[in-house]
């Protein structure tokens, strides 16, 4: 199997490591075009793999040079190559980044949403690339079950889901995300890592702060997202 | 200036980047040693850094290879040259980290911290090295305003501090965060990104949970901790 350096709009992308991958065959078989195994594979690894791959035309093989070529971690034996698919969310609760830069946050937004039940998130352009195998490491393979759709402006998110209840992160939001009933269907709308929303947003929807000292700038971006995604479905996990 | 790459236990670490740079020359002058310019910093940073410099015995120098050598980042154009000092803790509320592995993620827990006004972290061994530039580097400078204090042991940590109120984050943990009243003093106390607690933590103080779904294995540590946070310092930020 010949593999190359993963590069922005590519058909194809990789799962670097068992892990992620193994997600990928659980959760989403149907984009596994291929596994290869490093030769220092556990033989336990080796046997979890090809249960999972048999009887699906999934090619398991062999190979070192791969592990050369894409990953620069010493603990990778395993690589999936993915077909990339494009992603389409359906009504229910969202998380909107607004033109997220960094592939390793994508992913570990999506692992967020993954763990609080939420599984659509839109992004709007310019945005990092949410195929990038780093985001999927960074997902830990939680990007095979959270849709992610990709939308060139906001409008066309807003009007695709008119009936979403919407939520934009501000550093000035008029209310403290703890003050603040989340409804659903909800939008948490965050903004770019460096720069947050523009402040049009201000007159979208509710938009929303989490207050933090001025000891620092900002709070981390998966960390907004998930402390929102947090106060928005705790009254759900309490109910159960 | 000559630098050599950062090695566990060495005397000198090194702020990679002009805004954790600066933040060492406003909160903790006494620890920067040098500062190191790119030939082309812009005129801007490389004012305020000698302002910020003047009337200290703080090195400036221009230098291309020192880059070549600490940092592997396009943008990063000033390095800190920094003493390690010994940190220590005081009375108050603290986030425990027992055995982190990741100096990364111990960084973006240092920013974190400082966002929600906790200045106290206690790291027990084994742990990353928080003098790891890359540690710095994810606190975005916070690592100058906030004290980590080294413990061999939890209960080394917990004899110095017999007041505070104490409360595992566990998986398995007795109580829903959202339905615990943290009182402060507090501890939150954070396991392995891996392993998390041991299980013996579940007889110490109140075990807490973030409930989440099946979907994933664990929330991520910085994700965590801060959702911890948010939680045991929002009643203060209302107040204010």
């Amino acid at each position: 199997m010949k593999v190359s350096r993963y590069h922005k709009g590519d058909k194809i992308t990789y799962t670097l490591g068992a892990t992620v991958t193994m997600e990928y065959l659980v959760n989403s078989p149907a984009q596994v075009r291929a596994v290869i195994l490093h030769p220092d594979t556990s033989p336990e690894i080796t046997g979890r793999i090809n249960e999972l791959c048999s009887g699906r035309e999934i090619d398991v093989s062999y190979d070192t040079k791969a592990f050369n070529i894409l990953s620069q971690k010493e603990n990778c034996f395993v690589i999936g190559v993915i077909d990339v698919t494009a992603g389409k969310i359906v009504s229910g609760s969202h998380v909107v980044l607004v033109n997220p830069s960094n592939s390793g946050n994508l992913g570990t937004i999506i692992r967020s949403c993954a763990g609080f039940g939420v599984d659509g998130i839109a992004i709007v352009l310019p945005a990092a690339d949410i195929n990038d195998p780093k985001t999927i490491r960074a997902s830990m393979g939680a990007a095979s079950r959270v849709n992610v759709e990709v939308f060139e402006t906001f409008d066309e998110y807003r009007a695709r889901f008119p009936d979403n209840n919407l939520y934009p992160f501000m550093l000035d939001g008029s209310r403290l995300l703890q003050e603040t009933e989340i409804l659903s269907p909800f939008s948490l709308i965050m903004g770019n890592e460096g720069s947050g929303l523009p402040p049009e947003f201000k007159d979208v929807g509710q938009p929303v702060r989490i207050e933090h000292t001025d000891a620092i700038d900002s709070l981390n971006l998966p960390i907004a997202t998930s402390i929102g995604l947090y106060e928005a479905t705790k009254m759900h996990f309490i109910q159960k």
